[in-house]
């Protein structure tokens, strides 16, 4: 049996993983708004960010109630250190989330999206959510090579986002400005999302292994080179 | 006399007002650099943000190292957890300093701004570099108030950003879908760099305050409506 300590440690991940629950629901109902133009849809992923807010202020609170009361030391310090920094990547990715949700409403009952570029962002929606799904499997299951997954899964991100850049960058771009700035605004909300999710499976590897992901796998990063100005860094 | 506990506590708030510092710079920098496009000064923005991941690397070791040999209880918990949340923003702050040279490289030996956008981009670059600066003298402070007037500061941002938009959205824009879109990453970098400016502030109120920020003024937040599908929170 657990002691109340460990008790308390568990439960941290649980809202760990309550969180990216929510968080990935989230990027992919906001996904079906803006595609569908459905203000309904939207208005419920908007709404239902305060839920993950709410998780993140609490686990706080728990997690320095714990190192008040229990003074971990080592791993246990480190996991409620690292616990933190998931959360603020989790409680972030909602945001990203709400930001889809609030562009569906802004252009709302035009669609924000034109036809040509449906199929882009409903992959990079379900990509989006896939990674979000990942990286709460590799929380509960601390799996360091799936945790290394998700960094090649970022890379199809990237290219999806290049695949948006290039409409943008057509000479036969035929929506005007404000689609592209909202395509823009749009493309980056998905590539930030992604690196959360990508941040959160590397500190689950920084815990397990106590290195850094990047010095891990330095060797097999693709060496991609930017085509426009966007920095997912 | 201080004892070897707290001249650790106070070395942490050192590196925290240094890297606001650094960061402050380059964003000043960078804002140059992309309006001469300055590739030699744009340069040294991108070289020197490595500085500032190592000051944040350097100054969560010695947190989670006090934190593991003191053991703080009360307010002096409080300190460290937050000073490793303020390390996060004023990282990410450099990012985007980053970000905003590395679009001067990409364009050069083109200007990614046009002429009649200077005016705007200069004043935000300005901005920017001014929160930074209030936000280093609340750490050092703990100036409430001034903390609280990094809130307003944040509005006139937002102003700007606007203006910004109202440009690329003004029918008579001549200077396509390119510049839009770096336009519009570039507005979004500042913001966000000014969003991170003021929560390194919010901490501070939160830790002298043991209340979040948000709740001492909900009453004196002026109510803005977007224009625009850019969400800053």
């Amino acid at each position: 049996m657990r002691d109340a300590y460990h008790e308390e440690l568990d439960s941290i991940g649980d809202s760990l993983v309550e969180m990216a629950r929510l968080v990935g629901s989230a990027i992919g109902r906001a996904t079906a708004a803006i595609l569908d133009a459905d203000l309904k849809l939207a208005e419920s992923v908007i709404e239902g960010d305060e839920k993950v807010d709410d998780l993140q202020h609490d686990l706080e609170a728990r997690a320095i109630a714990l190192l008040a009361r229990q003074q971990p030391v080592a791993t246990d310090l480190r996991i409620v250190v690292t616990s933190l920094r998931m959360s603020a990547d989790l409680e972030r990715s909602g945001d990203l989330a709400q930001h889809v949700a609030k562009l569906t409403r802004l252009r709302y009952p035009e669609r924000a999206i034109p036809q040509d570029l449906h199929a882009t962002i409903l992959e990079m929606g379900q990509l989006a959510q896939r990674l979000m799904a990942k990286a709460a499997e590799v929380i509960i299951t601390k799996d360091v090579d799936l945790a290394m997954q998700l960094e090649q899964d970022d890379d199809a991100m990237d290219l999806l986002h290049r695949t948006l850049f290039q409409h943008l960058m057509d000479e036969r771009w035929k929506h005007g400005i404000e689609t592209a700035v909202d395509v823009t605004l749009l493309g980056r909300y998905y590539e930030r999302y992604a690196d959360h999710a990508v941040a959160v499976a590397k500190r689950v590897v920084y815990l397990v292994t106590g290195e850094h992901a990047d010095e891990l796998q330095a060797d097999i990063q693709p060496d991609i080179q930017p085509v426009s100005g966007v920095e997912g860094a």
